[in-house]
């Protein structure tokens, strides 16, 4: 994966979007006329496939990275996407704290909500397996962290997601077929088809919609026969109202499309995804191209982060209920901004 | 509440963060020139406490308002704050297709998040009633979104948020106390306490955190001796490694600052607060000035919003599993962008 | 209901099908020449809607009614279809017992299945109310007893049967439309309609089965258009494969039924139906002009009769555990063969 | 197994106890002129031990054995007593559709009742191996199929079945000891034991009941005394009013009986005899000479077959939700009626 | 109920059987010459039946009586018998620590274990209202504790015990009948009956055990045969081996009793009486003169009782967790000893 | 282990705290001048840890040991400490009735009530392993039976009990260290420390309690630094009001009393120890030095023990249920009085 480009609002970097009491503790500490080197670690609570370094390290980069010398903070860090586990440290830093401190919440933020998304991604790419994974999830979240999920979903191990900016992110081509709206306006599967076809570039892939009007196998034949060998695939994503994409019905899409002598068409199966959903296909041993995973990725919950002072000028220090000092980790290494 | 003033970046107007497909529908309209009119309907799927809708108009606006006349978009929306039910339709777009076709994924996303989290926080507003709820939970969410997650929550019914840009969002003075960090560079509560005094203007509430260094009880009277009646209230923050705070501790904090005379001295909770410890508290019956909440909200999955198209050209459609037409709505108001 | 016409064969009334332990009992007592006067109840050990009680009665007329005088076997029974509580004694029968020794099994036989059928119909039309629910279980039992199934759940509350001779034996025309089978054969739902429609006589009504190739709105609308009004109502019978039948598709097939203008054509529902899945479609609200239910019924298990002597020559008797002597029954009425 | 002689009455040859359905089906093909040759496929929708097939051949033999060449059908059938799975083919028949369409429900119904039987009869021997289970559940189905119960109890594997009619159908003779009502009427068990003893010929076990009047371990002991060698076994079916018979309960009458030189006496249980309890009493060890089951094999739920028209003149089809064409089944032979 | 009198061994009296460290305590206080007046308060951690209240009276009468005045300890108690909260004071001691301090593991023994005993005493007698219970369970606690245990299930609410020192603690005349051993001795119930008539004074019940021999039904009969009027119950405590006791049985008895013209005779329960079958046979509502219940009151756990020093020469002490200074409670009253 | 030396009251030698039933044996008996030699066997209902026999033994020798010869009593027990099965006979008395009889209940309570508390000791006991656990539950019990209590425990694995009686009876030294209220009369835990080494004699371990106060991590370190080498071990006993003792408050305190150079000073947990607890505290590897177990032992329910009369003048006899004659058991061995 090439280096991801990350931009902050300026909100971001004046601190307008940290919790208050950062602004607060930085006004006490410049009027007492204290400012020691701490270290501050960050971590998680729960286990995960850790995401959001580059984009933490990017930030810091962003707010000091003309203002200060390289020596003024020492920045560890784990890599982006490594299994991580509760208490272990994926973030160091090292410097005098008022360079750092109010953006503890932002980078907290950052690493919680990233990880949490990469994690489930991992979760859902893992039952799948080797069937790729696609997340479809940018719709359910607020439009400014919706690269954001894509990103996160990719360094997962999905194989792409559906917005341009968030498969940017990762260095992908993003992933999409038709909505149900195109077909809705141009009023039947095959026209669509055929239009589709007309106005794509090469390489996007010939992947149609086919549950909007009519049964699911018979607008597959339908389609199969109207596009020929330059069909690639069907998306199947029945709605729950009509029993939702079944192992029995790619079955039986499967058969017919073969019956027909459309061997070569695959099916995409999308719409109420879940992990246990993607067990079940997966056992079933039915032919499948792909997964779109929406709500299943973008409704994970947080990894709460917690970024703990435990050393001041260079003695071990922590609140009650912490082991004041630096906790080992290995798997840390030294990264300049 | 005054109207909120929302930004929107180039990736949000521009589609790069909507899903790819609503642009390559853009393109086969356009190449076959199909732009009917139609009326969009979006609504959600679980029931919830609406929110959303005025940043959904503000995108709408910033992305047409300067380009269409009035009449060629009519816009009917709920109410933000409102409750919700399944399928009853919060936002009805009528107007050509191509004109918001490809803001259906930030619309979408807009109210998901939002509805999520401020549904959540009525469940917490709900379970600590009357005492008031601030939104603590910045820290968990990317700082893009750290601000709506507060506007949310204040939209949900908690008192203020964390941070400044959602508070302001609100037309709420944001809400903070002093971090652990503060303590431990200082060295000693106390010491933090008359610092803090010194460094604040009047406005900011005096509220101390206590469970840094040394039992809470013992911090508390401490404390309270060395501000006196300048000393509003303590925070209790405690680790679970320590236990977290209780009932229990709470009930003897307060029992032991009246025993010693500092019965003004207010107690602030917060950690690991989830709607069901609020019950808890609230039905013990200690007196408590207020909680602070973070996970139980910040970590609300998203309420799953979906956008149907329902009319095209004033003739009713809908795609299978759906009724056709219009869904009829009583709460539903017309709203000029 | 009229008196219903039971059979029985020779297997039956010669005892070659009871337990052949009574046969054996039958022998010791003929050697040693013992044939007191006895009374023996039968009864249930679970509630339920007691039936079979006719057809034991018509058991006993057939196996004795020409070779003893009434004054021989008194009788004594509740009523069908009455509702009984554990231990509530069904039918007492007082006589020599070797008139009557041999068929206990089949009495017991009769009573067990009957009732057990009788209950669980009775379920069904519980949770149906006031929907009418229609027996379509004949197919997961013996062909013996398909009558005797339907028989039984008219008797606990179904509208009908869809056995020719089980609705005959309550008295009631069968209830069947048309199985996939035709429409296979014929090849199109629309072609076999109007084959129906031309075929059968006025009395059947015209209810056509829609899921069999097409989607089922899109074949609803199809057959209401070919057949107009004459066309009575269209039957789901999703099979799970699909999705089975939802309250949602049969709220969409209705809406748009009326959108089309077929206000008068009623929604037929089977396939899959149980007493959980009847309440849900009562409680929806959604129009139902009735229900075909299979399994639920047919596989419904026997309520276990026991039979007791219970006084020999006048004298209370019984084995360890039961209490000597006759239980006390207001229900029962004195019968004649 | 010799081969088995069924019967069948007139509603079942005549169509009269079928679905009503198919007589209509039968009709409007005839008026339509329609009469393909078909392949029709039976197969369960859960896994069991396959009964019924024999029956479902005669039948097949009894309405068209006569009236047909073998070419008109052609028959493939799974083997009696096999095990099926779900959807696996049982019977298969190639020939026109109006030769045996009428026909479905009844044979549906035997494979369906058979197979539940069958299975549920297969779980208890399997549960009480090597202890031989015989069926004593004809008291809980109807007459008219209580020799079918037996025959399904015996293909699943057990010994015997207590009906004449049943035995006979498996070339067994019946299992059957005392009732409970012969004791009553003679006074006293030991008076039955001498009687009994009397009159059977030398071939029935002399097998005593004991627990009508007295303690089950005094009771033995004096039956035992009384008839000495001759004595096969002791039956144990103590009320559930007396708490039923346990593991406890057989281990002191044994040991009781071995105590007083008894030792060549066996004991055999019944009464509420579950898979659970057979294992119970397995695993225990307590020494048990066979297991009479009546309700666990009696109330066992039909198995539902389903009939599938899965070729049209050598052309597959299938109504939605199935794989159109011929199913691959190794274990189907071809058979001449 | 009369002031019981307790006995206390030299080892409660000189500390032996003390938590060690209580003895420690006293050391070192002696050496630093410390020793203020002290309040002391004893409170449970479950609520309850408050019992041992008089036994600890009596203890600190025992140990102080003699040696000190009144005015030197000041004692607050509830009552015996009461219902108590969780943390409600049941005792209160304010005096010189020194004077009491070593008693504080045998005061909260005696209040913890008797409470424990009491109150499951009470769900009992609760469960089974208005039906009286008697205490059987001595032979389950050891022989020291016994009586103490009788006692405590007397304050809670059982008509008596089956030990003479625990029923004389209470002022009522023990219960007890006879046990199997005796039976088996004289090796026939109808010998013992009349035996034990024979050498019992008048005012011991006619009770006889019913279950040694021979079926419990037909030995009740021979009993109430042989001692005619002068029988009072019988006594069912059949073995969990047969069956145990149940409502069937007790029913079937009593009809059979009644039947013969023993309408006099009572029917006394136990063996493995719990509080949820004590329901199910008050629920049935069969006539049954008493039960006796062992394990389900000896088994019951100690209710935990603490003791907390609360003030210390007047002033308002606690260690962290606990509240400082006295406990309201309106239920103590002060007492002298 | 040493030989305990167990006394006995008169209540228990005479009988008067036996059940009143045995007494009335004893003189019906006496009456009817019969007094066979029985053989009594005692085995308990539950598998566990066999506690008792040895004062059963001590029982015997004292009420019988004067005043008969060897021949007239012979004695086979299990020993002490073993495990024992259902069922297993753990004591058979072989003698005159009259001998033993009255001794039944105070035979089945010593080793019922032992026996629960051995067993539950041993599992906590093997949830430590290999961290010693110490009985701490005399305050729970009676103080008449709170020695026996860590005798049980003691034999059930426990390294020591908290009172002097106990710990004797078991040859132990007794365990303890200093309770809540030492530190509360002295008012600061480093000045309880000082004062508890200046009187303690030096077998005695100093090991201070340090939640009474302050945090226990701080007042940790005050009392290393104020005793250095003497201290022994700090003792946590956090009240369930501050969370309780939990591992990452040890984990906390170890680390600090390491960092501040008390790599010696051991960690003593108790309070709310559990089974689950234990094994938590092992799992998780933290260092500690011991357990104190309260409750979790001292509420173990009784482990009910039945005593049988299973032959008479060498005849098998058994009551209903049981198997008549001596239970074979090879772990028996003959012992003298």
């Amino acid at each position: 994966m090439p280096e991801p480009h990350f931009t902050f609002s300026s909100d971001i970097l004046s601190g307008d979007s940290a919790d208050v009491y950062f602004l607060r503790t930085h006004e006490v500490l410049r009027r007492e006329g204290v400012d020691p080197t701490v270290t501050m670690e960050l971590f998680p609570s729960r286990p995960g496939v850790l995401c959001g370094i580059r984009e933490a390290l990017a930030l810091l980069r962003a707010a000091l990275g003309e203002t200060i010398q390289e020596s003024e903070l020492r920045v560890e860090a784990m890599e982006e996407g490594a299994p991580i586990l509760p208490k272990q440290v994926a973030l160091r830093l090292t410097g005098r704290y008022q360079l750092f401190g109010i953006y503890e919440t932002a980078l907290l933020g950052i690493l919680s909500h990233s990880t949490g998304w990469a994690t489930m991604a991992r979760a859902c790419v893992e039952a799948a397996d080797p069937i790729p994974v696609y997340s479809f999830g940018a719709r359910h979240v607020h439009p400014r962290v919706a690269p954001i999920l894509d990103y996160a979903a990719i360094v997962g191990g999905c194989a792409s997601g559906s917005t341009s900016a968030g498969a940017r992110l990762a260095g992908r081509p993003p992933a999409g077929t038709m909505p149900h709206a195109l077909i809705l306006l141009l009023g039947d599967t095959v026209t669509v088809a055929k239009a589709f076809d007309r106005a794509m570039p090469p390489e996007v892939p010939r992947t149609v919609l086919v549950d909007t009007f009519h049964d699911e196998a018979e607008e597959s034949l339908r389609v199969a026969t109207a596009l020929g060998r330059r069909l690639q695939s069907v998306r199947l994503d029945t709605p729950g109202e009509r029993g939702g994409v079944t192992v029995d019905l790619v079955r039986e899409v499967r058969a017919r499309l073969d019956q027909a002598g459309h061997g070569h068409v695959q099916i995409f199966v999308s719409g109420g995804v879940t992990v246990q959903r993607l067990r079940q296909f997966r056992e079933s041993g039915v032919p499948i191209a792909g997964f779109g995973v929406g709500e299943a990725i973008s409704s994970a919950p947080p990894i709460d982060f917690t970024a703990d002072v435990k050393a001041i000028a260079g003695r071990p220090v922590a609140k009650r209920g912490r082991i004041p000092g630096l906790t080992p980790n290995p798997a840390l290494r030294e990264v300049s901004l």
